[in-house]
């Protein structure tokens, strides 16, 4: 389900409401669907539909009347956020939407319900054993995971349940989903897009963005949730400079994606793409420079921690070890991996100066098997570092991305990953708009 | 001395070159100049003058051959800075100026040397034990304390022997001491100058600013700081909606001060200023909202507090003593302040939204005598607790605000405080440049 898609549709004579009618009835009995929401909004979903149905072409609204889903952190007037845990259930009710809800309404968008996520979005597989783990669409013979922390979202799109899902992305959490479902997600800068009313994971590098079937349609999203659109300037691929990462990124990538991975660099090449090898050294600290406990956990228990300290028996255990390392974190040690990030930025900006856009797989293997995760820490532990490690470069640089798939039809999805460094979100989406047009052409 | 006094002695006929050379023998020689300077710079300040003076009026450089100072907290390649205490004697020098201090260099300003503050630049009295106390040179009668933690930059502007002291100001440290001396002191809005190579204080509230004999002279020093002028546009206080602080500001006011104050106010009035007393109930709730600690001591100790634990008999015990506050505080207390100052901020802008600045006496005390001050802790922590107290109003907002003088001749001096919240700097300037020429007129 794509905007033109919808759009067509409409103008042929179907109708947001039926529209709207149909993904709800399908989020409810699709087997196939199954845990991918932990609410739905039947009732405003259709009225938006309808809104949009009576104000016909002349609506002015850039979302109107298309669906469209929320992660489960992000607050909706008078509920409360759950961010995937059940120790949340209880707290006060939000007083308001979370401003990127309240810029999907205002843009007309049919918000069709809340979408499953790894709890408190701690984790890149998309294993959730309170809400269950919603099954990637993209293998109809084995249950494979969805990838994570947004999974629910990106299964919303690929079951075409929603033209777009809105995750929040700290460590990979639109990207890494996307590409194991083989779709398109974007990670802006993190200051572009207002993290009010979010549950927080880590305030230094949530950031919020879409996963969606295309670069146009998470361009669309991304200029709701902004609230200004990216001045993209399309670009041929004959005038760029790429840099395909060598540090790193390409360590323990299975076959089959470094398969797809390397084709797709010949298919940017053979377009005209200048695309260089560049060790990037750079990615081989980063680990080391966010210790003793990582941002992200000492983050999240900062905002978590007592409550998680009181129910611990009631949160996954998997996630409750990793959050637990950023118990007891001092402010100096913490300060101090801020100091270390900034000169790092600095120091890799200057590094990726000459390049249009730096590459990678997003990540390294294909979408694991849900029961061989489920029945084994070892196995959970080890996909999820493999799952963030590529994408959290991103967040670490304070950078901006797009995962676009790269697989041939039949295979399991990878994707590629296009970044750039912090504000650069109008450059990068241009080069992945033409290494989209490229993919799909051959 | 100010800029258009030492441009017109050039003028007639004087040089750059002999008025760097009389300040800095002056400097040297002068009993009311003992403990200003940490270290002078003869050979680079008679160098630079000497560029002036070759380069005529032709210069094109905004500060070319005037005599400036600079807080000894300011990176100067080759050297450590010292931040006013003993036990960073011997840590590794910098490796390149503070951008500030390469800026002033850029601009042609005759760096005369380091001035002295208060160690590690933790209070507002002005008092050091390791490298003396500069007398406040507002009273020839009575030794009182010159104000902090920037004394010496305001004494060697007080002296003549420099246009202007740069400094830093986290709770007041510009203002303080230009209250106390006589002078102007411009903090302005955090992020418009780089910190970059400035010993910290308070990552979340250290600003780099100027004190200087006049706004003008404040606003030269600080277009050459931040990079580019600010936007100063002319009004006259007729058009002017000003609110005058009542909560907190005024509480345990001097008679002095509380007179010069209310006369200030008056002379302002009358030249047709609209003023309106304000509550800005606001103001009363900042100390409970800085708990367990305060953002000063939890960061000055997390930068700080290894090298000060291990040396801690080295240190002032007043200074160690406030820092201590900062020990063992988690970086949930810690991130939860900054929450608890976000809404303020927020909540507070939209209370200052109506009006063009906010007035407040700077401080509510006259400078307390050196002697008394220095000989009881009990006196010591009321009169820096008052002297901090108004300005950090203005930290706390992540604000900016001018000190003028506006006391008669022959009275200790008494500070009018204008202020503004973040980035209102060039209105704040216009209209601080307005009172400024209304106080001179009367």
């Amino acid at each position: 389900m794509t905007i033109d898609g919808v759009r067509e549709r409409v103008a042929r004579g179907a109708t947001y409401e039926a529209i709207a009618t149909g993904v709800l009835e399908r989020g409810q009995t699709d087997a196939a669907a199954a845990h991918v929401f932990t609410a739905t909004y039947a009732d405003d979903a259709l009225a938006a539909a309808r809104a949009a149905d009576a104000a016909g072409r002349d609506a002015g609204r850039p979302l109107a009347g298309l669906p469209v889903t929320i992660k489960d952190l992000f607050d909706v007037a008078g509920e409360t956020s759950l961010s995937g845990t059940i120790v949340r259930r209880g707290l006060p009710a939000a007083g308001a939407d979370a401003v990127v809800v309240s810029r999907l309404r205002r843009a007309g968008a049919s918000i069709i319900g809340r979408t499953n996520m790894v709890e408190y979005a701690l984790g890149g597989v998309g294993i959730n054993p309170h809400y269950g783990t919603p099954r990637n669409p993209a293998d109809p013979e084995v249950a494979r995971v969805p990838g994570g922390s947004s999974s629910g979202a990106a299964v919303s799109v690929g079951l075409g349940l929603a033209v777009a899902g809105v995750g929040s992305d700290t460590a990979g959490s639109v990207r890494i989903p996307a590409a194991l479902c083989g779709l398109v997600g974007f990670k802006p800068t993190q200051w572009r897009v207002p993290l009010t009313g979010a549950v927080e994971l880590s305030r230094s590098l949530d950031s919020v963005g879409p996963i969606a079937n295309s670069v146009a349609d998470c361009l669309a999203l991304d200029a709701v949730l902004a609230g200004v659109p990216l001045p993209v300037v399309s670009r041929p691929l004959s005038g760029l400079r790429l840099a395909a990462a060598q540090t790193l990124v390409l360590d323990d990538i299975e076959p089959a994606v470094a398969a797809a991975y390397e084709r797709a660099l010949r298919t940017l090449a053979d377009a005209g793409a200048s695309i260089e090898e560049v060790q990037l050294a750079q990615f081989g600290r980063i680990a080391e420079l966010n210790q003793p406990a990582g941002l992200s956990p000492i983050e999240c228990w900062a905002a978590h921690g007592d409550l998680v300290r009181a129910r611990e028996a009631d949160v996954d255990h998997r996630v409750a070890q990793r959050m637990r390392l950023g118990d007891g974190v001092s402010v100096a040690d913490y300060l101090a991996i801020h100091d270390r990030r900034a000169r790092w930025i600095t120091e890799t900006e200057r590094a990726l100066e000459p390049y249009d856009a730096f590459l990678s797989p997003t990540v390294p293997i294909v979408a694991p098997e849900i029961a061989r995760l489920e029945s084994s820490d070892d196995a959970y532990f080890a996909a999820n570092r493999l799952l963030l490690r590529n994408p959290f470069i991103v967040n670490w640089l304070d950078g901006c991305a797009f995962s676009l798939p790269c697989h041939a039809p039949g295979e399991l999805p990878v994707g590629l990953m296009v970044s750039g460094p912090r504000g650069a979100d109008a450059r990068i989406a241009g080069v992945a708009s033409a290494a989209e047009a490229a993919l799909a052409a051959r």
